[in-house]
């Protein structure tokens, strides 16, 4: 067990930017959960059950910013007297994000199969087999996560974890590729566009998390991580989910053979 | 570093004024976002992406009422011997408000832009130039805000956040206009007084942002600028959201051949 020495100390411009950049993504869930609930009626049945899950995985994010604000601000005093924050007091909740994950990460990739509307015996396996890679991969990750000071086991269980994101890329980028020649072009480029979101903003995973092998200073590591856990949450989720309904309306229109919204 | 030399000090009148105003506002943003909700079933469904876009304004402004007056309430405390306001707390939050309208701006310029129902074509273009320029605008802006002390850097950012607010005035006053010969009148009078609220409250922020060379005590003009913000965004919000929901009444009328609402 490790003593405390110090308290961690972030000017009043370091403190703000991570409190501004969870409050903008909490918005930002909050305005995509009202207009996915708004845009229900204009899709159709058939579409549904994707809209369901983009609807929960940014209601579930919305939750788990909001908690983690919280905890941003409960866990640093404004020293008024120096003008500066100082963290005594409980530890920033970091694990938010994990069980965030937990939930949001098999959501949104069920959410990609989904929206293909391929025949059901194709969508569930692609499905069952993303979702526990997608389990596997976050719950290795965090034991590393925790272990911040020990760089051997941070290795060993952030190695593991990756080994599951290979497989998940695989699957998105070869095995998906190969349903995708019935689809309309329209609805392959937007695909595509959602598998990258995908892959360019879990990169920031991997960044974040061999972060401090980089920046020495803590309070500044902190800072970056935070803003970049929050803007790929940005994209992976309310980015990630209007592209998907991008895809639905086009599906609805060509089912209805009309004109409807867009 | 600077030293924090003294605590700046409203009087009992100064502090309500403001505390008023933000809570004033939020009472307008709840009402019209649910005003809007509950007009929903009257507009038809062509005319229903921009009343989306109008109820996600009001909601995103409404949160961040919500912390800006929260905010307002933190930093201040009564000190009941003098009778007046000490600025003992956190600093008060102004990025909030450029959260806000990183996300709202772009927003209501679509609004403006899908109310007209114009060609896809036509409405994607001018929606992808005007929220680009918005962004810049707003994000330019933002760094001379925080150079309060440094008159050279606000100048220069200023500047530059000016020529995009430039390009949004021509593309509004001059573009639009173009577009607007085939809207029947009093389409093209409303989307002529949508467009000057825009102009008018926009002018508020510039004035805000020169301000504090005008008026030397700083609570003075801290809380002159955040009546004006307020009273700027109860004009660009709630009652530009009004005229719109007027024209797409009026457009619902006119497809509908027959004598809905109003």
């Amino acid at each position: 067990m490790t003593t405390v020495t110090h308290f961690m100390v972030l000017s009043n411009g370091q403190f703000n930017a991570v409190y501004n950049a969870l409050s903008f993504v909490f918005a930002a869930m909050l305005a995509s959960f009202v207009f996915f609930l708004l845009i229900r009626p204009r899709i159709s049945q058939k579409n549904q059950a994707a809209l369901i899950l983009t609807t929960l995985v940014v209601l579930i994010a919305g939750y788990h910013y909001l908690r983690i604000f919280n905890s941003w601000n409960e866990s640093f005093h404004y020293a008024a007297l120096r003008g500066d924050y100082i963290q005594s007091g409980p530890p920033f909740n970091e694990a938010y994000r994990y069980v965030d994950w937990l939930l949001t990460v098999p959501l949104l990739l069920a959410e990609l199969v989904l929206v293909l509307r391929l025949k059901w015996e194709e969508s569930r396996s692609l499905i069952i087999r993303l979702g526990v890679a997608s389990l596997f991969m976050i719950g290795l990750g965090y034991p590393g996560e925790l272990a911040a000071s020990d760089s051997t086991a941070r290795l060993v269980w952030g190695g593991l974890s990756t080994l599951f994101f290979l497989y998940i890329l695989y699957v998105l980028f070869v095995e998906l590729t190969r349903t995708l020649g019935n689809q309309p072009p329209r609805v392959k480029s937007l695909v595509g566009a959602m598998r990258w979101i995908l892959l360019v903003t879990w990169l920031v995973y991997p960044i974040a998390y061999i972060l401090p092998r980089f920046i020495s200073n803590e309070a500044t590591a902190l800072v970056v991580r935070q803003i970049g856990y929050s803007l790929a949450d940005v994209l992976a989720k309310p980015l990630f989910g209007l592209l998907a309904v991008v895809i639905m309306i086009l599906k609805t229109k060509e089912e209805e053979g009309e004109k409807a919204l867009l």
